[in-house]
Order: C-alpha cells, then sequence, then structure tokens
C-alpha cells in the first residue's frame, strides 16, 4: 500500500498494544489541535520500527488521544545496510537540510562525524534525530531513523563491508558500483566536509572505494542529498 | 578537463574580446577582497555561454581586473533540452535551497510558475538568476541558467516534446522512462506544489506522462533535487 493524502502519527512500541494507541505531547497536540482530527476519524500511525496501524480516534482527552487499531501493516527498510556517514558542515542550515531530504529519501542509519577539515560545532543529536522523526512522518514512512556521532570515523573490520567514499576526482561514478551484488552487502557512504577528506582519511578506509557522483564539484550538502536521490529511486517498488 | 580546488569568474562576453577579459564590480572584488589573488596569478573564467577562459592577472585596479587569456575551452550543454518547471513554494528558503542544488547539479533551464495551488508570493527572478550563477560558479560550470516565470504553464504543441509530470502516485517510476531514445526529445520536467496539481492542471498538458520518483511522499522541494540528481548522474561523463 502506498500512503498519500494523509499524515502519520508517531509512537513508541510502549504506547502500543494488542487493540489501542495512546499518543501523547506532541503527537496528541498535533492530531487534535493542528490536524482538527475529532473522535471516529481514521489515521495512521507508526512505531518507528517499520509498521504502519490504521486506527480509528475513540478519545481524544486534555493530555493525550486513545485510538482503536483497525489493521497492522509491515513495511521493509531497503536502505537499512547503506550507513551515510556525513561530516558536520559549516553551515547548520545546509547541514540540517541534508539530514531532511535524506530522510524523507528514505535514509535510516547515520553517522555523524567530525572530519578533520570539519568545522568544529556542537554535536546537536537530540535535535537532529527531532528532524529525522518529522521527515519520517512527513514522507509517510515508518523506520525511526538511527543517528549517532563519532569523532573520528572508524568502523570495526568487517570482509562484508564496502566504504564508498564520494570524491570529485573518482574515476569511477556511481552507476559503474552498484551493481546488485553489491546492494547486498553493507555499504558505508562517506562524505566528505567542505574542504574535503584528507589523503590520510581517505587511506584510512578498508575495502574502499572512490566514486564521484556527477561531473559538477558538488557542495558537501548536496553530494548527500544526490546519493540519497539515486539510493531511494534505485529501490523503488517495481 | 575536470575543474577542481579552484574558483570561478563570470564575465560576461561584451567584457571579453579575442586577447583579454575584464571583470568588474562583484566579480573583481571577490577577486582581489575575498580570494586575495594578485597580478600573475592564473584564474579560471566562464561567459555563462559555454567556454571557459584559463587566463593570467594582468591588472588590479581600484574598480576592475584585467585577465590575459592563455587557453580557452568550450562545454556542451548536456541538460538544455530539459526545462524544470518549477512551482513557486510556500516557503521561499525551501524554494531558494532546490534552485540552487538544479543549479549545481547542471540543470540550466528553469520555468517558474504559479500552480493553481501554489502560494501566491513575488517573483524575483533578479534573485534567482544571482543564485543560479552563484551555483553556476561554485560547482565550476560554464552555462549561465536560463530563468523565466509564467502565470499559467503552457507550452506551445510540438510533436518533439514530452511532458513528464512528477506524481507519488504514478504507476511509472523514472528509470523507466528514461532510454536512449527518449534523453534526445525536448522534455519538460513538471513538479507540482505542495498541495499537488490538480486534475485540470494535470490533463491540460499534451503529450505528457506521469512517473513517480520514489515510494516515500517527497515535499515539493525534495522531488525537484531529486530529479536533479538524477540527470545529473545519468549525463556524467564516462
Amino acid at each position: 500500500m502506498i500512503y498519500s493524502n494523509t499524515e502519520f502519527y508517531y509512537a513508541i512500541p510502549d504506547q502500543i498494544d494488542d487493540s489501542n494507541i495512546i499518543l501523547i505531547n506532541e503527537e496528541a497536540k498535533h492530531l487534535h489541535q493542528v490536524m482538527r482530527r475529532t473522535v471516529g476519524d481514521i489515521v495512521y500511525v507508526t512505531d518507528g520500527m517499520g509498521h504502519i496501524y490504521e486506527s480509528i480516534i475513540s478519545l481524544i482527552s486534555k493530555s493525550n488521544v486513545i485510538l482503536k487499531i483497525q489493521s497492522k501493516q509491515t513495511q521493509n527498510n531497503k536502505l537499512q545496510h547503506i550507513p551515510f556517514c556525513i561530516p558536520i558542515l559549516k553551515s547548520s542550515d545546509r547541514f540540517e537540510f541534508a539530514l531532511e531530504k535524506c530522510g524523507e529519501l528514505g535514509i535510516t542509519n547515520f553517522i555523524i562525524y567530525s572530519a578533520k577539515k570539519s568545522y568544529k560545532r556542537g554535536v546537536k543529536l537530540e535535535r537532529w534525530e527531532k528532524i529525522l522523526i518529522a521527515a519520517m512522518k512527513q514522507s509517510l514512512q515508518s523506520f525511526k531513523p538511527n543517528i549517532t556521532f563519532m569523532d573520528k570515523l572508524t568502523f570495526s573490520k568487517s570482509g562484508n563491508t564496502l566504504n564508498i567514499i564520494f570524491d570529485q576526482l573518482a574515476e569511477k561514478s556511481f552507476s559503474d558500483i552498484l551493481t546488485d551484488n553489491e546492494k547486498s552487502k553493507n555499504i558505508n557512504f562517506i562524505f566528505g566536509p567542505e574542504g574535503g577528506l584528507t589523503q590520510n582519511e581517505i587511506v584510512s578506509f578498508d575495502n574502499s572505494k572512490l566514486l564521484k557522483l556527477t561531473d559538477n564539484r558538488l557542495r558537501a550538502e548536496t553530494a548527500v542529498i544526490s546519493a540519497a536521490s539515486l539510493l531511494s529511486t534505485i529501490s523503488v517498488k517495481k
């Protein structure tokens, strides 16, 4: 089922039992104060774990909303095995815009890191998670993105993981590499900061490939959004 | 030649003769006050018509900069036949961000229009052109984007033009349609506003196809950026 012309609400699994869902705080307010939903309306709730509940509003109180579950659908997380490793950028607007776009496009796994040439600024995991949850709901998806921070980007060695580093001067392009075979591996997508990754950083990743997205020099956040667009389109349902 | 690690300057063809280029106003200031370039430095200038001039700074005065041309390269505009028809969006930040990303990704032909459900706001062609010229230079490209406004999106009939309308509920996906055969046609890429295109608007376009980009519901500006990313990657040099 493809959802459209509706809105999603988010409830953590603890707020959901076999027959009812309870919405609290912002979600409850959004439902009745912003969307003006009333008792008897059908709405959709996701638990952020791949489930979507069609449910009917049975009670609206001052502090929460009770919904009766009608049916439940389970989705697949198609891009779970592709973490996006994004450095902290100079402009937090551009950085947050890129996060939001990735969220909409179905990226659910984020490692934010501080690159050698990253502009040093605050790590706002809570704020970033909020942006990603909003993007999940907005785009009618059901996987709460997972976001972590690493001061230095390092991975434990694993034969089954490929590191793809995006670099404008790479000789191979994205479309050369994303064969079906490689889609099944774990793939880290590694993006550089405004000034690029250093040679030391590049060689620090095992089993890595340098790829370019386009011939144009892209801003850091544009490369991130572009790669997310490509993955999202490749993984479209046939 | 793929440019990198440099900056581009922009001069209209009138400022360029067979042997010299004159930079004026903002471009001249940027060269010596921001980039701290000095006489003897090699810099790159584009005329926005597909030419890139490698040139050497011969004189810096208070009001302008004279450059001596060393060599000239001509580029192809790969996406000229694909105008992006973008409605005015509710958020001008999001709208301008999408324009900038399209510019970086190599889209050079823009028709901004007022859709039935467009939020009515000012038409700022001059400001938008400035954003696109900055994106052209930033991404080291040589085609000044062409941007026009239409109050109602209409095209003269032409057998050789295909109108692609992006719609989340379309059955066909982007990758189904972009065969080599269709890449050679003129193709209008038509995007809707936040509330979507109306049925009347959709049927008003001859020879049109509805396509979806991804399964997720995308914000208006995300669909625009996503389509630009795909075209940019498809057209990458082999």
